[in-house]
């Protein structure tokens, strides 16, 4: 058996990860799939996105420090931006596809990427580049709130099944500006992001999982209504895939056909092989 | 049965993939794990990477023309250059895990990465962003023809088998600037490219696949030697998976439930579910 391993690439939170690790993150993505009671598609995203979209769900905005532009040379050598930045967020790439559109019903849909961050602290699982698998709900505000908490309940109930202790804790977004202790403060008054915390490295504990409520931002933004012409609500479950392996090797070892019965059993019937 | 589809997502180049199109993604990945005789350990790289190791490759004087250049805001708002770039190709992770070491044997590793390249056409199949599966070797120079010239009969013989009719091209690398023709035309003159190209859209052909060698370029930079002190050669295989995706949906149409059976035979033994 090979043994997970990850490599860090010259630059801090930049890992080169071996096969034995892509097979436990391979796992978490089939036993997400399954998980998944809407059973929608899972679209697969590049690590780039359009500017002009991130510039209007307001990224740049409220994370400037965490935004990463691509720029390249022209001929004269001069380095210029492109109309492109790094993905900061999976679930950003969905909504411009329901633009304008009026839903009759809810609408499920996953998505996979590797998304960039500009991370400051270098400690274990502060990834600047990490793969996330999200489940975006487009729903009423009773809908969304219901639609997170049963997402929380379930990921709480299966990372516990996997060993890995998960708290629940009311969180907020790491906000720039003048403008971010009221922000953050918004946000957890409303109770709109809760995430479930693990130990990913010795006395180093992470989000693995988070549950967002939007409220309309997204339904604003994209013209995107419910039956009656109201803007629609947005929810997402979100997962840090990479952390979810580090998280597992940190508690059970790196060699995963060591990993107690229990675990593998929860693993393998989410189909990890 | 899902129809294989790709979006494209404001930006030219830059796709949105569903489920249907990210199985023969995987069905290709399985089917090239398995086609590798040296049944090598395959790496997973984030797609961005050290800047200081492609200035040491060589890549941004080559081709400044293609390389993204990772850029963030300072407190100030400023946007200054961060010690990362969009990574070019999967192959330049693997060469600086040698760096100062005898080989006593040949090495065989492979590795799957997103590359960006900012490409200035928009046709069908010239993505910015593409998924690529580089297998890697490295060895005397006699080795590193002799695996290259066997990685192209393997894949022709595959592409032939799934119906791309593939047809193989002397190639040469796009370069940049006043050396360009004398850097192609020694490129050529060698045989150190060649590419495998198939339809991929109406009437445009592309490369799915080059097999490459690179004399000792790699061993000099990194001072990779041979038993006998002398600088190793290397030679890559790469396969571009999108291209080849697009090149299937194209020939056989967008249900792969509905392609000939010889076509999902090949896929079926290489792993397509």
């Amino acid at each position: 058996m090979v043994r997970a391993a990850t490599r860090t690439q010259a630059a801090p939170g930049i890992p080169l990860s071996n096969s034995a690790f892509e097979t436990i993150i391979d796992a978490f993505h089939g036993c997400l799939t399954r998980m998944d009671p809407a059973g929608g598609d899972i679209w697969r995203t590049p690590p780039v996105v359009a500017r002009a979209l991130i510039t209007e769900v307001g990224y740049g905005e409220y994370f400037p420090h965490l935004l990463g532009s691509v720029h390249v040379a022209a001929e004269s050598g001069e380095i210029s931006p492109t109309d492109l930045v790094l993905l900061p967020a999976g679930c950003y790439c969905i909504y411009p596809h329901y633009r304008g559109r009026t839903l009759m019903t809810p609408v499920d849909v996953g998505v996979e990427a590797i998304c960039f961050r500009q991370e400051s602290s270098h400690e274990v699982g502060r990834l600047r580049s990490f793969r996330m698998r999200e489940f975006v709900h487009l729903d009423t505000e009773l809908g969304c709130f219901g639609w997170r908490d049963e997402w929380l309940n379930r990921a709480e109930a299966w990372l516990s099944a996997i060993g890995l202790a998960p708290v629940r804790e009311l969180a907020s977004d790491p906000f720039f500006g003048a403008q971010r202790k009221v922000l953050a403060a918004m946000q957890r008054d409303q109770a709109l992001k809760w995430e479930l915390v693990v130990e990913v490295g010795p006395g180093i504990r992470q989000a693995v999982m988070s549950g967002n409520v939007h409220k309309t931002k997204f339904g604003d933004t994209f013209n995107i209504t419910g039956p009656g012409g109201e803007a629609i609500h947005s929810a997402c479950a979100a997962f840090g895939s990479d952390r979810l392996a580090l998280a597992l090797i940190h508690t059970h070892g790196p060699d995963p056909s060591a990993w107690p019965d229990t675990v593998r059993a929860q693993l393998i019937l989410g189909g990890f092989a």
